[in-house]
């Protein structure tokens, strides 16, 4: 048993003065203004921090084969370094191959993920059309605790649906009791454009984001929001980059749609003119999709938390180091896509969100946890401080800093998007499961004691 | 002591079985799955019951005297009829004389209020402009309680404001860390526009929505959030009601302002027919301001509520019987303005709303009483259920229904606006600091057993 | 030698009283106050009339074969009804054959056209892309008068195009100085809910609307606005009958994009009730896509002319006869698609739109030739009055008034879709190439006539 | 007579090679393509330029007291500097003192104007009401030409009107057929703002922008439009300077309201980076209300200008020499609001206008004089190269450059705003009611032959 000591708890409902008690399974025992620690219960002092949930992140990408390399972090590595930064839960992906079958892919996942530190849960990428996947999404969903499905509106020839299977498939998650998750940019258009760069001679990284204007990502979250709302269906957008594909969610929640939208903590801070950088490795590194965007994005984006019409911040962490980048140094479209950043979205948005007063210490928590599951039904499970709940809390020291640098951090990739910055507010402790994974700069945790979490579908309306 | 047993508890955050034991102070002692009762602790069987925080009604006009008349309930049997619909708190008005001081009105206020059954608290409305009312708002808020000051842009001549005042008032509050409300309707407009009715011989009730359209809300609402803006100040606009407010208030919301917007019980369910009604009685029972509004309005309403670009829902309760009425049956703009609601807010929202799936129990609760809570900064005092917070509870019968009718309701006025609508979902029993005051159709309130709530103004951000 | 004397001249541009005299080549050779007949010179009296220029319109299908039919007018009978109507030039699409050829299918109708009796030109489709059809548009665009290119999003497994289409065919016309139009409807979508409705059972008429929700329509716009927009082409798209589309335009248009709408007679005074018709082949008679709208879009796309955000009107013009209709009696997706309308549009619009103050008499025309002329680059030889001109002229009666009926149009079509709708305004006399064609109900036309109007590309900016 | 010979005609609607002839009227007497001087006429070789309608600039301020001074450009050098520039008309502004009659304002402004050298003609304001101003306006308008009326919703304390005054002028100019003119900006929210600035010690000129932020005119565009649209009248806003007021309109037009913008050249070019000068007089040269803008809003006033949502370019010409300047000093609220500009503004529209692809030759006409003409009614008198049209053309030299600078203008004041720009396209002639006054830099101006131009009112729909 652990007992966390007189810190002030935050949830995404409410502040309070409170101590709370995790047991020996891993939940929460008790929450309360002064609780007694049980005989040989160890003791965490929060003296001065703020505890809140554990950060979870909705969108990550560990191990994942991408573009003819295989991502760096693997579920191990990748929930440590969620761990040091205050994030105990991941969503990943499950990608089958093209034209293969779901249930096989969710299998070979499963396995792969049995080194986690930390709680892990799947979406699954629906990538074509036919029985096979209308069936397997059924047994995905009813039996294997999968209530979410992906889609690409971009990579095209690759991982890219047409609006003919996103009905398809949509519709058959409405039925499922499901959530689609989709990834909106139009994948004609970055191939088109890819192709009218290269032809034209321009084939380094800062084409990269002139391949994927804001536009491309724009129309593409308009188009599934229309497609969701004929099918009366809700959905929720990933990675929203742009104040186009912002507004296009508003707009859609403003007549009564269910829609979600997702930012990563990179797309808030970080800039597009990272392409301009002579150094080929220093903007190939910045190489994600969508790209980073000109300044007056963030502000849509920022915007779009506060005012909860965008509701959760992940990472979409995929790691590619130098020699994996170099893939594409004679062809930005070769560059596997993708950034690091599980470790520092928490501190990401403390310092660049609650600091500058864009928002709350309660809005934070419902942005990088309580949002996530409640979104993706796990909730009180998951984001919510109380009896009954998984204990997986971070202990955050909302005053101290840190100089992030791949020299400390804990990602196996060898640069960091944020080297050199420096962020106030901090995990200082972390508690997952009810054990102290991470505590001081100390890691203490155990490969494979992270559980695959099963998310239930949501009932019929 | 009372310990609730048995009821699922749903608050904003989330749902779960729960008991809730109250203790003498009126107080929540403790929440949790299994709950001992205490010996001599009396028990509410909450089986099959939700257990939710009582109802706050942001927005009630007790005993006002208005335009000639004195609103017919007043704070006994207002808050008498909030507690049989499972409303625990109110938020009522301070409104001085013309000219008068904010302080002593407020005093007015308070000796009045003190025969209420239920808590309550104050705005106090700003309408005038001069040092006395600056000096005012800083001892109302400093020590009086008072976060909350309130501005009309219509009623010409009585109560109205123009931009000059706002800019002053926000301008104070946002140093005082108060939030100022506003009824958003150009007075200038309304009142040219009743003049040219009545020169035109329309002197009848239905000339009153023809005198107030919705662009004559919209205008003011872009207003007030431009002028909000232009001080970097929160905003909170009373009793939106069309789709042109809701859509100024989520596109500010968008750029990054905080505003918020209330939504009366009325104006989601009830349009702008009633003004046909040939018995003028009938339809001047309906004048109130904003009026109802063409059908198309609620959907903007209730999907600003579902998305959260609208947050609360209140009544503007403000009662006058025929007799009343009856002052203005030659000249509409004579006819006291309001309507009755307090009694069926939380039915009315429960029926059209969570029945109808726009909104989900958690929702429902947000809406109806923690959102204003956070916003007017007493939560988790209310709004809330949890160890600490005020014992004010309402027991959800979500079955069971009613048919609603003046020959049974508690409000004192001699009609209802939902006559003869039947409601499923209804206050099974009623608590309000820890005393069971309504249960299953009786009413045990005690005079003046409601009591004063402070609110804190919001610190420097 | 023709002398229209006596009229009021109303162009685009000013309303004045002129004479207007055209020569024998078929131009106009003089306009002014008072002008001489020359000897020999025919005169019409143009008292109490109004000289516009001759209607244009942009959409029309004569003899097109189409699912399974040919549509029922001719060229011949096609323009005989325009020029009863007041329209003297139309622009007919050229569709080629799935696969095939345009230069070909160009030629093909090229020779069918011959029989008109007034003139025409064509629009060219594309309906897939290779090397063949990028070296036919620059034929095409370069030798054969054609400066516009049509496109289907619709119309899956037939005529539809995807993405990639659009942006290889939206590039290509820009380089050559030609613009592209779009029939916007997402084709995915209308597949799957043409399926899903079948599959229900609901095989009747009525689904004909629901497979096409204004969704369907908005979207496809936005997409399309989106591709050119990447591509800093101009696009045409062709009939908007949505709100979502016409607001979409005007979006864009206040991007600085230029975007042109059209907006089809039919759709600015029938609604979607005509669906609701028990009669079989009453409701089979309206099928066309898109298909007819709820009321409120009409308000919108009347505020597009007015504000000059939607600049053209058409009519897609396309008929079927009830035994061609009949196709489709099991089945609502075998309906052939498409209505009559050339004859009655212009007095459509001068009755719902002239005489309601919606539009002025210079907004009328600028709306039937004077903006399709310009957008289309024949501008001031058509849609103009001026010296040089072609000499197409209607002698507008601005008063009068006739019943529509399908018992006296000139349509070769047994139904007219305004049946017994009585307009004010109607072509007292028309006048196409200097020739009298239709007189006071009397038709005058000559087959073969007509002339095939090359229009030539946009130079480089 | 005057043959303007070998030129290419150029108006609103179209472009052809054609002379024109003007007679000893003022008017032209014939357009064609090779037109035959008669015995004894000048000719003018146009050959390489194009002729075009002489630009009218509906907003200038001649020799205006305002804020303690007179504008130093009088009627004479005003309208020398216009005829230098290509402008041969103007609108200028009779601005009654506080409580004055609009009458007796109108005549002393006919009397000032009589040194005119080229056509006038007058908006009148209304800045306060009452009985006198009824009947006035009805003067004004049946007898003496006026038919729109200008209100400034700024200048508290001097020319304000609160929207009493603007609902009960616009719905008298409504039942005159006259159009109502705004300068739209939140009044009391400059006062307010200006205080407050003085009060932290902020009296330069960087202050001004500051005191009138973008919000400020957004939020009263925004309001004019409610008022104009209760009444259902039609409005024109002058001075459109912000993205804000653009989509006002903008969204106003799309619902099917007449509102119109107008645009000044200088807030298309100059941004507000101009008040960061650390030369005083540098940046008080630019106080102008509205301010000079952030450069996004130039975006969005050219694609306002290019798509027709606004429809007039203007200069709101109001000339203060140094000294002038100066008496704001110690505080910029008493620095003299105003630039020049009527000299340059043909020039700087085409430049960056049409050589840049903005706009086209023919839109250029529209926005420099053809919808002037149209909106104001005093079209094809002005605004058009028709038979019976004014005489007033510039032949215009495209591909001529110039560099503007105050020392060699014909403007009375003592800098330029574009001192040192080059501009390509130029006034090679100018043509006043069918004189030859600007001739290769030859001011052939006579003082008082510019002519009061009536303005009829429109009829009643
Ligand atoms: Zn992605
Ligand atoms: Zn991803
Ligand atoms: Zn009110
Ligand atoms: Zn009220
Ligand atoms: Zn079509
Ligand atoms: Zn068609
Ligand atoms: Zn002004
Ligand atoms: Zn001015």
């Amino acid at each position: 048993m652990l007992l966390v000591r007189g810190g002030t708890v935050v949830t995404a409902d409410c502040t309070r003065r409170a101590d709370v008690l995790c047991d020996d399974s891993g939940r929460i025992a008790a929450v309360g203004p002064a609780l007694e620690a049980p005989t040989g219960c160890a003791v965490v002092d929060a003296g001065g921090l703020l505890v809140m949930p554990g950060g979870i992140d909705p969108h990550t990408h560990m191990e994942m084969p991408f573009m003819g390399s295989v991502a760096s972090d693997d579920f191990q590595t990748g929930t440590e370094a969620g761990v040091a930064g205050g994030t105990t839960t991941i969503i990943d992906f499950v990608i089958p191959e093209r034209g293969g079958a779901l249930l096989a892919a969710w299998k070979d996942w499963r396995a792969k993920a049995e080194k986690a530190v930390a709680d892990y849960s799947f979406h699954v990428a629906v990538t074509h059309w036919d029985e096979q996947v209308h069936a397997d999404m059924g047994t995905l969903a009813r039996e294997c605790g999968v209530n979410s499905f992906k889609h690409f509106m971009a990579y095209k020839g690759a991982l890219m649906v047409d609006d003919g299977v996103l009905l398809r498939s949509i519709g058959r998650a409405l039925e499922l009791g499901a959530l689609c998750n989709v990834h909106a940019e139009n994948g004609d258009a970055v191939a088109f454009l890819q192709q009218d760069l290269l032809r034209r001679g321009l084939a380094g990284p800062a084409s990269h984001p002139l391949s994927r204007p804001p536009t491309v990502e724009g129309e593409a979250a308009q188009r599934v929001i229309a497609i969701a709302g004929l099918l009366g269906a809700p959905v929720y957008i990933v990675h929203v980059s742009t104040e186009e594909a912002a507004s296009a969610i508003a707009a859609a929640r403003a007549r009564g749609q269910r829609v979600y939208g997702e930012v990563l903590a990179q797309h808030l801070v970080i800039d597009d003119s990272v392409y301009a950088d002579p150094d080929w490795l220093g903007a190939a590194r910045h190489v994600m999709s969508p790209p980073f965007r000109p300044r007056h994005h963030q502000k849509a984006l920022w915007a779009g938390l506060a005012s909860g019409q965008l509701q959760t911040t992940a990472t979409d962490h995929c790691c590619f180091c130098a020699g994996q980048k170099a893939q594409g140094r004679d062809d930005f479209t070769k560059i596997p896509n993708g950034t690091p950043g599980i470790e520092d979205r928490m501190s990401v948005l403390w310092h660049h969100g609650v600091r500058t007063g864009r928002l709350t210490p309660q809005e934070f928590v419902a942005v990088t946890s309580a949002n996530t599951a409640k979104i993706f039904n796990i909730h009180p499970r998951k984001g919510a401080i109380m009896e009954g709940a998984d204990a997986d809390l971070v202990l955050w020291d909302a005053e101290a800093s840190r100089t992030v640098s791949a020299a400390t951090h804990h990602q196996n990739v060898d640069y960091n998007l944020y080297e050199g910055m420096t962020l106030t507010g901090l995990a200082r402790h972390t508690i997952s499961a009810g054990r102290l994974v991470w505590s001081d700069g100390d890691l203490r945790t155990v490969r494979g004691a992270g559980r695959y979490v099963e998310r239930p579908c949501f009932g019929p309306d």
